[in-house]
């Protein structure tokens, strides 16, 4: 199958998320930023900020090709001179304490040694809200199920995994699922891996509407924004210290706001901070855990 | 000289630092939070916060030693089996946006295969302040020029080159003294080498007082604020991507809470922000930069 239409299918799912965004938002609109690569390609970066229910966040599309170097081969642990590389990348923060935190990614990757496509969704709580958790998993189980009833079961330990922080022994969030290197095989051609991936993507916009809806509206105080802020502190941390996509694109001269879109509008840090025992706070910790069975 | 006489001056270092950081500030107190590491060794960390002139910072000090994993010993470049290690480490962040961010640390390092000395300061303004800036240059080529009229002009670039930010093109502030794997040599032996360190810790407090005294009761309102909080944004970067010694020490199973207390109590992030043309912000932009003669 082509790269273009790969490209094309992302480019199109960006549309349709910003548009199913901005209706969930209600008022924040999505601003273009289109960029080129001086050594090939570019992207449209699309951030949003100030929103009803959207504080901070982005939907950004690219597509990037030329040749690769040294050291981007080094860190990709592959052996070829040119590549070409499309996706799209989402982080949403909501203002509300409530409203967990949302990332998803799609991506394709090509060589002159090989294929493969990559994404998840992983969603991160400031409070854990259980039901909601639950259904997040069920929903991308379902996804997953429709293709291989193996997926689910590689991609959510896969997913744990991924967001970790190991200098804080805790999980980013509740996980949800995250792929990668993804080569067509006997059992999932290539045209299959693309249908999955563009099912990842198209979930993405609806099960968000999900998971915000009963908890958009609740009410919150001080005590919980501080909480947030704190948490949104440890995202921080994850995304600078650990986030292979983040370090990949700093080292190798990617589109700096674009990569640290995923950054939040506003992160706290305390020394040694513990939440009160038996408090919200500290329930929500005691989940953030590799190999918790949500569904 | 003995590894027990340098600690024992760091820790001497460490509480005189506290006792004029608490004079200067005139509310905070240092707290003690000792810590003991299960391979060998330990520290005291002293985190400040809420004080008149500091919002958060700390003071530590640490003495470790034990087997150098494979890991430690090639990201150190050295080949040992056992290591010995003693510093101070400073980060200081005033709540007023006119008062610097400042970072001072000093260190010994020790194996089978040899010792050497590390340090420095380094000062990370939201606003320039030109006569802060040149006299805190002053005063490091100063207590250089004493020991050897080489060391200024090797440690002012050496910490142009450390304290940068690739991803952003900018300097992390207006730099100051950096220097590492001092070793002793015909010109400086070992007992040199420690009394300039000792120098570097010695000056540490009454320079920031020097920095701080002309700055601190300067009024401000929400956009200075706003603006001091996106720097922090930046020096947060720096730390999480390139700092060497939290990385180093996060990969090493370091204590967290220690290696982390240097970054600050808040820190914010706009999508692609640009200060307005001609305003004090964007002046001080321009300030950030490499090979800047500041005496």
């Amino acid at each position: 199958m082509e790269r273009s239409t790969i490209a094309a299918a992302f480019r199109e799912i960006q549309n349709s998320i910003c548009s199913q965004l901005e209706t969930l938002d209600g008022i924040a609109r999505f601003r273009d930023d289109p960029w080129q690569r001086k050594e090939g390609g570019g992207g449209l970066s699309r951030p949003i900020a100030n929103g009803k229910l959207i504080e901070k966040g982005g939907v950004n599309f690219s597509e990037v090709f030329g040749p690769l170097t040294t050291q981007a081969a080094k860190a990709l642990n592959v052996q070829a001179d040119d590549f070409y590389a499309t996706g799209v990348s989402i982080v949403l923060h909501a203002h509300s304490p409530w409203v967990p935190t949302i990332h998803m990614n799609i991506r394709y990757f090509e060589t002159n040694a090989g294929q493969w496509f990559g994404g998840g969704i992983d969603l991160t709580p400031a409070y854990l809200d259980l039901a909601s958790a639950k259904h997040f998993h069920k929903r991308l189980k379902e996804i997953c199920d429709r293709r291989d009833n193996g997926f689910y079961p590689r991609f959510k330990p896969w997913a744990d995994d991924y967001f970790f922080l190991p200098h804080r022994d805790e999980t980013r969030g509740v996980g949800g699922i995250f792929y990668d290197r993804l080569m067509p095989s006997e059992d999932h051609g290539i045209e299959d891996l693309f249908g999955f991936t563009c099912d990842v993507g198209e979930l993405f916009a609806p099960l968000y509407g999900e998971v915000v809806t009963p908890l958009r509206d609740r009410a919150f105080g001080p005590a919980e924004k501080e909480w947030q802020l704190l948490r949104r502190g440890r995202y921080v941390e994850f995304n600078l210290v650990h986030d292979r996509g983040t370090k990949f694109g700093l080292e190798t001269g990617g589109r700096t706001e674009s990569i640290l879109m995923s950054l939040p509008a506003d992160a706290s840090w305390r020394y040694d901070h513990h939440p009160e025992p038996g408090s919200p706070e500290a329930e929500t910790l005691t989940w953030l855990k590799k190999g918790v069975d949500w569904v």
